[in-house]
């Protein structure tokens, strides 16, 4: 079973995941990336993964069977979990330092069919069905006491460290809030206790004023550079509407997710030549309910080759990028009303 | 001027370099990687660095000039600074979010006169002299009272972003403390609070008690895989005897260290075939002198190309290499006395 362990000095927990231990000839073979040949998320593939745990399938495909093809969306365990489903966290010392089980779930969420397709391509409704998945999964995992929180998040591209091409998100579910989410909880309610407003309320209206950061907006979400990114060209979309948890969202809000999401997207696609990115969703801890201090929403990175490495030894971040400039250029992109799918 | 700003919700402050502000153009441009041509960090080339602030030459070399060629160790200002050395840092708000100016220095260590060469294949006695170029800088800069922290670090190799061919380190004084030392300051700080003992020198008693995880030792350093690293073959060199600064290190211990560093280097080299890599020195705010809950270190990080991405999404880290695995593979590496150099 996997271990979590915590680094004594500051606090923060790492999977070490000894099952798919790698060895140093595993990192050196790794460097060839395999194209093309079998995709075990494609359709007709299915049993070449874990029993699905949610499939989207058209009510039209009226013979369609659970693990067989005619799904719109997908969501299985991953084959090579970071975490292990089963037991109890087990807390216990190692002398001096802390570890427990590996416990959580690790789920890959197959986002569409095509396996030549990818997000920012797909039509808004398919996206909105993967904001579903999303949300499904959440609401079914919160029910299991021994989550304390869940990741969901993208790799896009082989620099982002998607090590597969067909499009997939995955899910971490972790018995324990993973640090920089306790920082982003803890600042947030800092905040609160101080001004009896939320942090992210308030940023909405600042940059709403002043729209100098502003990449696009809808009815419900708007799209923005953060006053001080990490990454160039960073960008976060938040809801409108105060709310601390993702899955609270009304479907009417799924709608302009969706398409938010899709916009931003392209974007990047259009103006920085079809970059590798991440995405990860912050959320309030399942266990919380609608908290006034937090506002839950999506940060999107780009991976742009240039940027590679400096922060991982200094944990310090140098953005030669200003956001009002990022935000410009993104904002000045045109995106076409429906774009016509280029291969 | 650059700016530096804070994120208003976790607090951790970024550079935005606005005077090498990058357009989506270059990073575009810049995945094309130049090599060969002309290096302006080779001797002869010294007119195309700004003058330098710090040299080493030879006694044997008695016509040598300031910024003429003849040098071991050379320290230059960045051509291309990500922070501005004159002014004060003239602090201020935008709405709720708080900023000043980027004030601080960014030099480039220039260690070696070898365009070729690089650290793990230097002569100990020529790793010996970067340390020096190191110590000198600090005891310089911290004369500086807006200096509040020196960072000192190294990216080697594209996929850990230098720039530039040539053997350099880099070091970056700035007006703030970043949040990444902050946190481990005060996790050390509050167990120095409970136990009245330093918890690295604890660690070090433990790790060198069950040793499955130190790679080498010598007379006056350790060095060890931490027990929760956040990447596969992360390694720590620390000092034996307890000491908060780096800047106070004795010519014994500089000897012992510069050994220790080209060993684990080494080790890198043979055993991951030339992996690029980071590291960065974590030592105590040069306003403060000797702390008795602080321990200073490096913290080395090979950059194995298959790792990217996830942890930048969502702060969150896998480590697919348990620190026993590594540290015995690193430990078994056959590393020869005298190494020949082979190109």
């Amino acid at each position: 079973m996997p271990e979590l362990r915590k680094d004594p000095v500051v606090g923060r927990w790492v999977i070490i995941s000894t099952d798919r231990a790698k060895r140093p000839s595993d990192f050196l073979r790794s460097k060839v990336t395999q194209r093309g040949g079998f995709c075990p998320l494609c359709p007709g593939n299915e049993s070449k993964t874990p029993s699905e745990v949610l499939a989207y399938r058209p009510e039209s495909n009226g013979n369609a069977q659970k693990n067989g093809p005619g799904w719109s969306v997908r969501v299985v365990p991953n084959k090579f979990p970071a975490l292990g489903i089963e037991g109890t966290p087990n807390r216990q010392a190692e002398g001096m330092f802390d570890k427990m089980n590996g416990l959580g779930a690790h789920e890959v969420i197959i986002e569409t069919p095509d396996h030549n397709s990818h997000l920012a391509l797909l039509p808004a409704r398919s996206i909105e069905s993967v904001l579903w998945a999303w949300r499904d999964r959440v609401v079914d995992l919160k029910q299991d006491r021994r989550f304390k929180y869940i990741m969901i998040f993208k790799n896009h591209g082989e620099a982002a460290g998607a090590t597969l091409e067909h499009p997939h998100g995955q899910l971490i579910a972790l018995p324990i809030v993973p640090k920089r989410v306790a920082e982003e909880l803890e600042g947030a309610r800092q905040y609160y206790t101080v001004k009896e407003r939320c942090i992210f309320c308030d940023m909405l209206r600042q940059e709403l004023e002043h729209p100098i950061r502003i990449v696009s907006e809808n009815e419900d979400f708007v799209t923005f550079a953060p006053f001080a990114p990490r990454f160039p060209f960073e960008a976060w979309i938040l809801p409108r509407r105060h709310e601390s948890n993702f899955e609270n969202l009304s479907s009417h809000q799924m709608i302009h997710l969706a398409s938010a999401m899709k916009n931003l997207l392209l974007r990047y696609e259009l103006s920085l030549d079809g970059p590798a990115y991440n995405f990860a969703l912050h959320t309030a801890p399942p266990q919380e309910s609608s908290l006034d201090y937090y506002h839950w929403h999506i940060e999107f990175i780009p991976k742009l080759t240039s940027m590679a490495g400096f922060e991982w030894g200094t944990g310090f971040y140098i953005n030669p990028t200003p956001p009002e400039e990022s935000a410009r250029f993104l904002r000045e992109t045109v995106v076409p009303g429906e774009v016509q799918r280029v291969r």
